[in-house]
């Protein structure tokens, strides 16, 4: 674990406490487990410093993943009732995002629905609606050229005040990675359904 | 994200649901960051389910992860009040096991205070007293001989009923990852901390 003392001092005419401050957009990719596991483990630890949380899954099926979203929506139900941590909001795109109509025509077009996703998080970002964001499975759409990498990037680098932002997924695009604060390739080295084993809940979901 | 169908059906005379019911050891190993937090947001997951989850936190100073424990507490707070999720325990090194006397010889001793804890975690193994077990840095005792990895090992293989382990932290030894059903290696691709910047709340702990 880092123990919070920098190599080195960069001249970059920031104090240290300005660069403290500094929002972080962090990478989680490779071939291995852990990537959406790892962003919502620091979500946990947003939630606790009192931040405003929103979760935006860019996969077809929601299926997966119920329980660190059940978890993550009690511990905003936590934060309205007794103001302990903060808000925390869940979208996916699988079920149709929740500002977009049951009837859009984006339903059944998952590149028109990404698309849709991503631009009502750019309208989040440059309204700072959040203060701790993650993208989980958003390489995806990138990967495959869906939407733009440069328009994110751009939208990233240039997103006002303290936001944070975390992107999961296989694929990450080299543009994304060099703009990104901390990336880390997650490897697979053994995994149970290797040996046959399906998947379980409370450990796959 | 692996979709739930096997690649192989392993020849080991188990049914789908025997194998499907089977405990999970997973170690989360490499330089990179991540390895804590997937096993947090892993036991996020574990709590929804409704588990008895516990974390023993292997390290000397455990003014680190605050955050994941602030959070993992909350949760076990809103079990108690409400019985949404599973009961939480944690449990650190670093001030002392909570059940040793506070003038026992081994607080100043940090090979022996990890030996404790293991004692400890081993009993409850065979106790079966906890679902979902998060062992934080144990590898480090491990790796340093403070603990006998065998012991460790031949205890994980050989435990009763159904009670998940995650273990994480650098430099896992080959046999623990030998026993175990899930590795994986985060690896550091890039880090704010190589550009000067300093940890903080809600993004580092």
């Amino acid at each position: 674990m880092p123990k919070g003392v920098p190599e080195v001092i960069p001249d970059d005419g920031l104090t240290t406490r300005q660069r403290r401050q500094l929002p972080v957009l962090a990478v989680h990719t490779g071939p291995g487990k852990g990537k959406s596991t790892a962003a919502f483990g620091m979500a946990m630890r947003a939630w606790n410093a009192g931040m405003d949380v929103a979760v935006f899954q860019f996969v077809k099926s929601a299926k997966w993943k119920v329980g660190e979203e059940s978890t993550m929506l009690a511990l905003g139900d936590l934060y309205e009732q007794t103001g302990r941590g903060g808000p925390v909001q869940w979208h996916k795109m699988g079920q149709g995002w929740s500002w977009i109509r049951k009837n859009d025509e984006t339903q059944d077009d998952h590149a028109a629905s990404a698309r849709a996703g991503w631009s009502e998080i750019a309208r989040r970002i440059r309204e700072e609606q959040h203060d701790f964001y993650v993208l989980d499975e958003f390489t995806y759409p990138l990967h495959w050229g869906w939407i733009d990498v440069d328009e994110v990037v751009d939208a990233l680098r240039d997103r006002p005040g303290r936001q944070h932002v975390v992107i999961t997924g296989r694929y990450a695009p080299e543009p994304l990675m060099a703009a990104a604060d901390l990336v880390t390739e997650m490897t697979k080295v053994k995994h149970p359904m290797d040996a046959g084993r399906k998947g379980q809940k409370g450990i796959e979901w």
